[in-house]
């Protein structure tokens, strides 16, 4: 690694070489993981460059790789995994000045990889926007969300960020002596989604866009937890009843982690948060009546005095924020329940860990059916306690998505993707993009049996 | 009954007392079917009186009870299931020129029973339309799609008329001494929806609208049914690309009964016609390939010599219209193959009666899976042998609705519908709204062990 020559041949670019600044544009929100944190805190980069054009990333890459010098790419850092963490140092590529709008047309758009989801939305505004987004919607960008996302807020209409249509067209540079520019449709979307980085940079993402509309956001109280998520789970099944989240709370979490919301919700009460179309309102109220459920809040028409703001903001992983802002001792695990009839399922998991675990139930569609995943609230322990935790989890047959982890298979299922790997090997051949990401590429025969810990990774005091 | 005193007091409105235009003017598809046919084609009423106002149907109601006159309204007559046909003689209200669409407003339309379908998709382009519609797109009204019909093309996507969120509001005049006018919404709803007239009159209606795109209409071929129809339902399980319509049709229909679409397709390849939005082309062909599927058609590329024109006009009802155009033998039946895991019963019933009955699948969704259901062409021998297969249908499990009743419960599912039946006792006291339509009104006792013959039906030679 010749980080001289590299900084010297980039330094007509937005180069940051200044420590402080540094460090702070290495961080990504991995600290929701107490384990991340206790690895990954003192990582950093040694220089940072804001690249404003596809052509500045190409100069990027080809110099760094010319000097091998390490290049890990973010956006605004907002991802739990530990997705943008310079593991090795070297160079932090930081994408959000690249952020462009460049095309609006039904059903569509162009943008660069830096803009930030609500900029998108807003510019699709008033009949579109873009069909999910992460909670983190204010400062996000649609290649951090693409790049090392999942779905969010509309996966309850959509599905995911992985489902075939969710992503129309990806164009990727490579990082080669001579980097090449590749444009990805079909098949080919899935050898970079969801891929950190770890073998190619988004410089363009065309997205499918969704009707826009004036979403009424709610807050419904239930003195049951197993009724509420009934309720959300049939709700997301009323075809007719356009909504774009259906989130559900186990008490006591709105009691005690959303202040603004709090004094309106009784001891023991679940909690739903939903998204509900206007012209939905007559067949969500209709349908609501049917179950034992209060309204306590409707954007449409409640004066709180103390205002709750976006309630998606309380949804996804804002939940583990907010709680983690009351508890520090708060953590959480990703949870996937599944599609068939996963009621019983987040019922058995909730009464064997309640309140160590609390249920934050978010419900999604997949392969065509209502599913629920969990971003459960977990008050940590020990890494022993938390490991045992997934442990009974994944024994009582739910699937956990452990954003303790830096890598993606262990973030993921577990299992390489074959797609990515093989396309790294042709993007990347000598390893330098947001490196220690991908076991598959660094030790194929791991075994999976404890956390992967990179052999690269910088050590603290180095 | 008391016509002339009834025609005189509505002597200026506009009234059609020829013979010749009211009995064209007294019948619907109901000719369909063979049964229908039989027993109904001599019925006709005796004046015709067409509104154009709210006040002007008060007028004919409050009249037409006054005197005693049996009022049977009707749209464009598109029905099959007789259900605008006048048993009793008497009104025929023709409701086709209250047709004002009144406003358009993000995510809903208040129209007026008479509007066509196709005038309101018109109305509200470019952004927005119906979010489904009978394959009589282009001649019916709106008021006889939700007074009469279930569903259509865009229920791939947002399921029946009878789930809760796809009808906002229905505007009801009664028929008493003094009519009432009321306003429905929520559970109330279904009161009225679906009741072939006979406990209301519909005057205003306020529907949800979906986005509107550019629809690529599509032909596929198979050279296996089973296959087809597991790609269609695989298809409409993809929660990321967006289609209005999936259908499938065992061979030979196309063959045999699609002039244009015939030269095209193989001996006994199944076909499977679609509507998919243009921005999920992406997603749709990299679904395909992975299915034993060959596009022959696709409406923004092929260029066939003789252009098959809308879609959606193979579908639904008109692939049993384009049969007998062809074999005036042909009918069809209704049936429902569920939502759990329809396609091994779709194969049972295939394999048992093909070709005596063709499958004609559509893809629907309820209760938030996807569904299918059949509108099987029959080749038509006798009425018990049609009885038979019915009733073998019911014995492997499928639904039937029975499109060779006149009656709402037989058309149905042999069910009362109690809320139906005590709008009815206070919305028409004297039954004189559509009569002969509703079991429960007349024999509630009736124990459908055979057709329903309603007593009160006039003779052809009366």
């Amino acid at each position: 690694m010749n980080l001289d020559a590299a900084k010297a041949a980039l330094s007509h670019l937005d180069l940051d070489v200044n420590p402080a600044s540094i460090k702070a544009k290495s961080r990504d929100f991995f600290w929701y993981s107490p384990v991340l944190k206790a690895r990954l805190d003192h990582v950093t980069a040694d220089f940072v460059v804001t690249p404003r054009t596809e052509a500045e990333v190409i100069e990027v890459l080809k110099v760094c790789h010319a000097h091998d010098v390490p290049v890990t790419t973010r956006g605004t850092g907002t991802g739990n995994y530990g997705q943008a963490m310079p593991l090795a140092g070297g160079c932090v590529m930081h994408l959000h000045k690249m952020n462009r709008i460049k095309d609006i047309q039904p059903g569509r758009v162009i943008v660069e990889p830096g803009a930030l989801l609500k900029d998108i939305d807003e510019a699709c505004a008033p009949h579109q926007e873009l069909r999910m987004y992460s909670s983190t919607w204010a400062t996000a960008t649609i290649g951090g969300f693409v790049a090392g996302g999942s779905g969010g807020v509309g996966s309850v209409r959509w599905g995911g960020l992985r489902d075939l249509g969710n992503i129309i067209r990806l164009r990727v540079v490579t990082m080669e002596a001579e980097p090449r520019v590749l444009d990805f449709t079909g098949e080919e979307i899935h050898r970079i989604s969801h891929a950190y980085g770890t073998n190619g940079i988004i410089t363009e993402l065309e997205m499918p866009l969704a009707p826009a509309y004036d979403w009424v956001q709610i807050f419904v109280t239930l003195d049951d937890f197993a009724a509420a998520n009934r309720m959300a789970y049939d709700l997301a099944a009323e075809d007719g009843i356009l909504i774009k989240l259906a989130t559900v709370f186990e008490a006591p979490i709105a009691q005690d982690y959303f202040q603004r919301v709090a004094p309106h919700v009784g001891t023991g009460q679940a909690v739903v948060a939903l998204m509900v179309a206007p012209h939905a309102m007559g067949g969500f109220l209709t349908f609501l009546a049917r179950h034992p459920a209060q309204i306590i809040y409707r954007s449409d028409s409640t004066k709180w005095d103390r205002e709750p703001g976006q309630i998606f903001e309380y949804c996804w992983n804002h939940t583990t924020l907010r709680a983690m802002k009351v508890d520090t001792s708060i953590t959480y695990l990703q949870v996937g329940y599944g599609s068939d009839d996963p009621l019983p399922l987040v019922e058995e998991v909730r009464a064997r860990f309640s309140p160590e675990v609390l249920q934050h139930v978010e419900v999604t569609r997949s392969g065509g059916r209502v599913a629920m995943g969990g971003l459960s609230l977990v008050k940590f322990t020990t890494e022993d306690r938390l490991d045992e935790i997934i442990r009974q989890h994944e024994e009582m047959g739910a699937l956990i998505f452990n954003p303790h982890r830096y890598t993606l298979e262990e973030g993921g299922r577990q299992t390489v993707d074959l797609r990515q790997l093989e396309f790294k090997r042709e993007a990347d051949p000598k390893g330098l993009l947001n490196p220690g990401k991908m076991i598959a590429w660094d030790d194929p025969d791991w075994a999976y049996d404890r956390m992967y810990a990179w052999p690269g990774l910088r050590k603290a005091a180095e």
